[in-house]
């Protein structure tokens, strides 16, 4: 094999002259004025080469049989490019290889696809080839950040005198929300290993057994219906500390993505990161990760409507609900259509009829108006400070249903209006979480982050008599509205764990055999301890601006957990399923 | 709580005057002269504090309620130690901090064995207590070398422009050799996903792909019964590289080494490794990871024997076996008992029976001396070099397992006599195996390293007609004996990987249903490739000096891969089997 002396995109002006061997794929192939050019292609960059059949003829008549995406090596000389044909867009632009040996170190089958940016493929088909797929320059502009992304935050916790250890994938089964991926044990028939929601209960151990700073960048798993960008294996960076409180560990993965800023995407972040409580994210943005690159802030008008006309709004009112809304400027688009598609959207998302009302030449219009009173009216617009076309968007309902449907009302208008600056970025820590949040499914109080973070000191006397009022010490970091990390300080004693795990309705016969190795724990000595976790995916996408997580991930699955490259999940012999002590009931699917 | 200010090992003569605060644990406990003196621990070191009844009688009080592993915080003043009390051993030994300010943050119960280094206690328990274990010493530097271990590693490997890439933990099932542990899929009943043993085929399929220089710290995965340092999760370095031969895979690998070596042991390594062909290999150390640290070479005198009177011996030669052994000099203590321990050893191995000879004043004395002429003996002296003194240990038979056994005997051997230098490492390099082994359980041929190992060129004629000939492009890292990494030269062409898949009794349809997709990969411009895995887990055992792979892991698991700190794998409940549409036949165990 003629092995070479540069990569495809190491050449300059300044190799002119020189012998030199090139290895790549062939990108594309023309024939141009009885010459043959080709861009040989490689992870570093394109090279033209050229084949001239005055030189070489034999290796002019082996040129005409290459197509793309063969495999190749050649030898030749460096020359400039002629006059007015160099290309700056390419940083070998101003050279090219003069072939004089060619050698096929490979075929290839014409590809299924083209191997280049926003073709209109099939997702399906581009899973399939996953190995051409990822020859695209974004995928593997993506991987390659990715790849420098490991190595900053690796280098910034090793700095940090944080430890990296790896816990087991090969673990306890103890299911609290997502389901487990189990793993049958051949040795104990009956029997099962799970693989890792999070290693939460190990890095406590961890903190346990004095090794003060721990991180991990971790594969954790879950067996969940997948939604748009989920996986059912995804990474965390993993994080825990001893002696420590909140501020601790924010502090630490403030500078951390500080430190990711700076070296992948040059930019210094030079402020503290701002702090919101969770009951202020949902009053002013409906949501626990606000985004807050733009302001369309939700007014509230709960008051307004008490006592009036208006029946449906008083009687929420009353009950404790809330009216509340939101007022954007119209640009002129906001016809009846447009409202009544908005409307099925809050409605497609459980919520009641959307009320609006418009500014008309100083008047109130709309379809409620006729219901309201002249105070009601003058203390609307009042309140929501309302000017000519301006449009009052209105849901009354429960507060915390009706404010989350108002937060992504806020995001889709956020976007027909074009209120998002896709270049700023915004960092948010959300603090004071309630610990519970109720769990329509199951019809009961579950905890909101996990089971094992500490709530705050202020509430610990209303665990038992006023659980929904009680917040967590817990914190989440989010940019740009994606929820990026998030932690808690955890509960260091066997009394209070035991007390929180009663207040989820846990029983201590239950929380024994799922957590008891931790409770026991608790008791030699733990050390007061929190941490956080990274989406390190997501935080890849935020990076790249990609906008699937399949295109962060080498070898993704589709969203019913099937990796079409290789055709898993697939069946097994009898014989494994019988070393394993299992039948497998099949059913249609 | 009273957050430090210092860790346990910060404090120097330059700190007194200071005030300071520690958190820590209770290391131990002495009142001596009325003064209540602790060794306060965490993970960078011990720091002395003192109680003084007469500065503060309440902490003192207190500090009477301490015990061992009690978590604690302490503010006051550092203070040069009186003369002749510094502790040398010590970082912080020429100053102890007179407290003012004590916090108990968490009391701890008796620990079932003492947190220290050599103690007597069952394996059992100590991996049941594994958060108090690991408070240790020596757990606590195993693990923390390891953790720097990752980061040379990666430093290294990004420097060289490698790209870390993750594959899927949850990957197709393709048994070959080791045992697959299994997840079921819950969407498609009947279908499993498999663990990795190792990412062979994805780090492939990225050289496809064109990432041209791949690396990650991986965990793989192996159902095997477990021997002694096996684990069922295990970690390797995993690394592929494209347009390479066996040099430049070797290379990269030995240059990762002494990078390893220069960053951890501060040891510089200024040659290149030496290489051995596995046939010398086998032929003078009876292993495919010969330990060079002492000499002790195997001696072969099958031609001896060839037409003599020790009808055994004859035998096996005229069949084409060979007669070797074992020269030492005897330190006095090779008597006959002595030597029949020997023997069993060898018979429990499957060998037969060990011949000896001994020489005493000039005579050739032994069991079956008897049966040689003289000028066998005298052929016998001559080519193994006998002095007075020299016992001459031989074993016949089929070749391979006879030097097997016999190298199994030198390294017996050299551990009795204390050849080998602790302080030494020698390093190797392991070339030219056989494509094929013998599977003695499964009697037929297998790949000695996977199927996708590329035969040497000289040898490809050869593939259908004489397979056990054929020697594959692989190599072995072998650092003091032990197998530290294996690789080779990939097949990067279809029609050759059919070849070796038919060579491997692997028919087409099974190729296909297991590779399908990699035999795929192959036709659209695989570029030639190659690579290594080093076993991550054994470099930190080698570079600790640890016994025991359980030493170096975090988490390990018992030999009947069971979890003794959480009880994994454990039962699991009805509802979750069948979502996963299994059933579980339980069998007494």
């Amino acid at each position: 094999m003629l092995k070479r002396t540069h990569t495809c995109g190491d050449l300059r002006k300044e190799n002119v002259g020189q012998k030199v061997t090139l290895n790549g794929w062939v990108k594309n192939w023309r024939d141009h004025g009885g010459l043959i050019f080709i861009d040989l292609r490689d992870r570093y960059g394109v090279t033209q080469i050229v084949f001239n059949p005055q030189t070489n003829h034999e290796n002019y008549e082996k040129a005409q049989a290459l197509r793309s995406e063969f495999v190749i090596a050649v030898s030749g000389t460096v020359h400039v490019r002629p006059e007015g044909s160099a290309n700056p867009a390419l940083s070998t632009g101003e050279i090219e290889v003069a072939v004089d040996q060619l050698e096929i170190l490979n075929p290839s089958k014409t590809t299924p696809f083209e191997i280049k940016d926003n073709i209109d493929v099939k997702e399906e088909l581009k899973l399939t080839y996953r190995y051409l797929d990822l020859r695209r320059d974004e995928l593997q502009n993506n991987l390659l950040l990715r790849s420098r992304l490991y190595s900053v935050v690796r280098n910034y916790m090793h700095a940090n005198r944080f430890v990296e250890i790896e816990t087991p994938v090969l673990m306890k089964s103890t299911p609290e929300g997502a389901r487990d991926f189990l793993v049958p044990s051949r040795n104990y028939h009956g029997r099962f290993y799970a693989l890792p929601q999070s290693p939460q209960t190990y890095k406590q151990i961890l903190m346990v057994s004095g090794f003060d700073r721990y991180f991990q960048i971790v594969k954790c798993f879950r067996d969940e219906d997948l939604r748009k960008d989920r996986q059912p294996e995804f990474t965390q960076i993993d994080i825990e500390m001893s002696f420590v409180d909140e501020n601790d560990v924010m502090s630490v993965s403030e500078n951390l993505v500080k430190a990711i800023y700076k070296e992948i995407k040059n930019t210094d972040i030079d402020f503290d990161f701002p702090r919101m409580t969770y009951e202020q994210a949902l009053m002013e943005y409906g949501s626990d990760k606000p985004d807050t690159r733009f302001d369309l802030k939700i007014q509230h008008f709960t008051s307004v409507f008490e006592s009036g006309g208006f029946k449906t709004f008083a009687r929420i009112a009353q009950e404790g609900g809330v009216v509340a809304g939101l007022k954007i400027a119209d640009d002129g688009s906001y016809g009846r259509a447009k409202i009544d598609r908005l409307n099925d959207r809050v409605k497609s998302q459980g919520g009641p009829g959307l009320a609006w009302f418009r500014m008309n030449s100083g008047n109130l219009e709309g379809p409620i108006v006729k219901f309201l009173g002249e105070s009601e009216k003058e203390e609307l617009k009042k309140q929501a400070n309302l000017q000519d076309n301006d449009l009052l968007f209105l849901l009354g309902g429960e507060k915390e249903k009706t404010l989350q449907i108002l937060g992504n009302l806020r995001l889709h208008l956020a976007e027909q209006l074009g209120l998002i600056d896709e270049n700023k970025d915004t960092f948010l820590w959300v603090v004071d979480f309630p610990m519970l949040e109720y769990d329509e499914d199951e019809k009961r109080y579950a905890a909101r982050h996990h089971p094992f973070t500490s709530p705050q000191p202020a509430d610990m006397d209303r665990l038992e008599s006023e659980p929904a009022s009680v917040r967590a010490r817990a914190y989440d970091l989010v940019i740009n509205g994606n929820e990026i990390a998030g932690g808690s300080i955890r509960i260091h004693r066997r009394d209070l764990q035991q007390r929180v795990f009663r207040m989820l309705n846990i029983s201590d016969e239950e929380a024994e055999h799922k957590f008891g190795f931790l409770m026991g724990a608790l008791e030699y000595g733990a050390p007061p301890h929190g941490g956080i976790a990274f989406g390190f995916d997501r935080l890849v996408m935020m990076l790249t601006g990609a906008r699937s997580i399949r295109d962060v991930i080498a070898f993704p699955k589709t969203s019913s957990a099937l990796s079409l490259m290789d055709g898993a999940p697939s069946t097994v012999s009898d014989a494994q399923l019988r070393e394993l002590g299992l039948i497998a009931i099949k059913k249609d699917n």
